[in-house]
């Protein structure tokens, strides 16, 4: 086999039969089959895309690259929820304790941030103590014990998504809807979950800028997820602007203790429910519409609250932070951004909130940078809601006040003022279920 | 400036900058740019192309990223000549000779053969003695004091195409008009001659298999020339079947002897007829109606012949196999192919022929391959002509005849007989101009 022949088949739209695939990636990841190649494939596949069939196989083989969870000693059906990433995207701080307070273990494996968009791993860290890097038993027996562990990635997972993700970023081959489906979802199958949902988010801050893109996006993955035997789910919601009021890390978490305790706002709640109705119904607790009175109900009661504090306490974190939420952003210096006119927010940046963020110290500008836990956003005011100049448009955490002007300035370039209240935009635009997975 | 951006502009079918496409092959040649980008760059340029003026800038770069021959103190119009290869592609041979025996400096540098076509400066080295690399000095003298010399490519001529080219190789980045463009002119631009005319050749033995393909470069190519400077033509021929009847080293330089001789094959000698025609009209010799009268006399009166004494001494060779070509190649052992059925002979596969030749040993199968000067075929029969049954279809010589038995399968392949006399096809299908080297 030539790599030669598979790049000029594939520059021609023709299709890569299943060993070839599983060449390239094994040899790519071995380092035989040299990075221009790789490259040149990787554009060509740009331009004349893969069939369904030939992502599969390059999933299965990515998945097959390296380390694979065993959930097989946690009993029931496991579920996981993967994310596509924005800004201000608390809900796995919420629904990994509330979708195991129904009953439904969840061994959640997630990522740090990087550019605007955070990552779970720092939002976890931010409660002091909380340890997000277990050895694989730990990370199994937590799941056992209280049904819940969210980790940081651990092992050597699909390594050669990393390898081949690396390359795309700095070749301009990573908008491909076969490559990146590929490459979420070899990570979910390495990942051991039986169920998946997929949480594909849409907007200006996301990196699907239309509901089209990412429809299309949720159905490649659902197809993948499939086809290597997985229950598949996925939600297209909207991402024009940040979910929920906070942006940052401790004050993503305080906004998650607040939702846990039946408050929060309603935007962030709500799709959190639609997300743990799918998580419920992958795992034939009932139908998408039943599940999400179970979850509602678990919000209630204080059930989801409670495995959340378990689940803090089982990672080594301080739960005291769930009586004083506010502990976990007050040692950063506050300052108020005022509204610059009248009027209603047409419609916001949701990336440039997430960089304004990243320049309070939030955020990882490059791999290298340290997160201040305790810097943030807190938006008073935001899409779809009035206000009057002067009037208070968000309250910025730093212990950076030498960034601060840069900051305000980014974020007061997200806001989008008009005279007219502006048209109501679904939270949720889809709802993609793969047909085995459908209660019946 | 950063090269991602690059990719991702042409990516997107945008259009490169002067400054940007200077950088690209600055920093690549460098080695600053790495293959990866590069490789992913020229895999969106074969499928998003380039403009015109793109290509002449990319080709500018590339001719000056090394040495430039200096032609002036060779007093005239200097003319160079370039074939995009082909099987038994003597011309070169001919032409050189002929175009300075009509009082028009030629000073040519050619390359070495690879896979299935041969190189001038192979069968220039079939000739005992004859030296083809040559310092500049030498070079230079030459052509000063007979008007003419061919020799190896010496110095560092172009060096970001060689490095580009290479990566193309292995990228399956060859066959896009604009980079084939840039990689040919680019050569023929730091070659230093004031007036190029290209032979495109077209059909089975050559790279571009339409006529409506060669006709697409041969216009690109011309344009270049034209925005660096030059005075440019081209001559669309037929590469259907082998030019002339011979293939090989020694055995092509005996043909050419032929023709400079008044002799050899129709096809041949015509199609050098009109490329002289174009060389000599491009110096200012006359119409090229005019300039073809005046190439043919010098055939005629045997002037081209002795300016081909001429030369082969000035480069040490042995001038007396004029008097006794067959020397050539009659070292090699003789085999007959006959014909296996009778018929017209429909079609020939010109490459299957330069395949026959290399097993033979004529050729180079890589770059390391030593070759066999008397090593070559005989095409008794050719494209047009009818056989029977038995009849001597090629003569075959070999120092190899381990291999002979799958030369002579792949040359009877390259026949195709049908019971019909086949249409003529044309020598030439077309004759680019560029305006300003009308004669006017």
């Amino acid at each position: 086999m030539r790599m030669i022949d598979l790049i000029e088949r594939k520059k021609r739209a023709g299709q890569l039969r299943e060993e070839e695939i599983r060449y390239f990636i094994r040899e790519f990841t071995a380092g035989t089959i040299p990075d221009y190649q790789a490259a040149a494939l990787l554009m060509a596949i740009c331009f004349t895309g893969m069939t369904e069939q030939e992502t599969a196989w390059m999933t299965d083989a990515m998945a097959r690259s390296g380390d694979q969870v065993d959930l097989s000693s946690v009993p029931g059906v496991k579920v996981d929820k993967h994310s596509t990433g924005g800004v201000g995207d608390k809900t796995t701080l919420i629904l990994a304790p509330l979708v195991a307070s129904c009953g439904v273990p969840v061994a959640k494996m997630s990522g740090r941030g990087l550019g605007h968009t955070g990552g779970t791993v720092d939002k976890l860290e931010a409660i002091p103590g909380f340890r997000t890097f277990l050895d694989r038993e730990t990370f199994l027996k937590n799941v056992r014990e209280i049904g819940v562990c969210v980790a940081g990635q651990s092992g050597n997972l699909a390594p050669a998504d990393k390898k081949l993700y690396a390359l795309r970023d700095v070749t301009a081959t990573v908008d491909s809807i076969p490559l990146i489906a590929a490459s979420v979802m070899s990570k979910k199958i390495a990942a051991g979950a039986q169920a998946i949902v997929l949480d594909v988010k849409c907007g200006s801050g996301a990196f699907m800028k239309t509901a089209q893109d990412a429809s299309c996006l949720a159905r490649e993955m659902v197809k993948i997820g499939q086809a290597c035997g997985r229950r598949m789910a996925a939600v297209i919601t909207n991402m024009d602007a940040p979910l929920g009021r906070c942006v940052g890390n401790g004050i993503e978490v305080a906004e998650a203790i607040a939702v846990l305790k039946g408050n929060g706002p309603d935007d962030l709640r709500s799709v959190c429910l639609d997300l743990a109705a799918q998580m419920l119904s992958l795992a034939r607790k009932g139908s998408p519409e039943e599940c999400r009175l179970i979850a509602q109900k678990a919000l209630e009661s204080g059930a989801a609250l409670e495995k959340f504090e378990q689940m803090i306490i089982a990672q080594g974190g301080d739960a005291s932070i769930l009586n004083r939420p506010q502990a976990l952003y007050e040692k950063a210096l506050e300052y108020e951004l005022s509204a610059p006119q009248d009027g209603w927010i047409q419609r916001m940046d949701a990336e440039s909130c997430g960089r304004a963020s990243m320049l309070l110290g939030a955020g990882r500008e490059t791999k290298d940078s340290v997160i201040d836990p305790a810097a943030g956003i807190f938006l008073c005011k935001k899409t779809g809601e009035s206000v009057r100049k002067g009037e208070l448009l968000a309250r910025l955490y730093t212990n950076r006040p030498d960034q601060l002007e840069q900051a305000c300035e980014t974020l007061r370039e997200s806001y989008v003022f008009s005279a007219e209240k502006p048209a109501k935009i679904p939270l949720i635009y889809d709802v993609i279920l793969d047909k085995s997975s459908l209660f019946s």
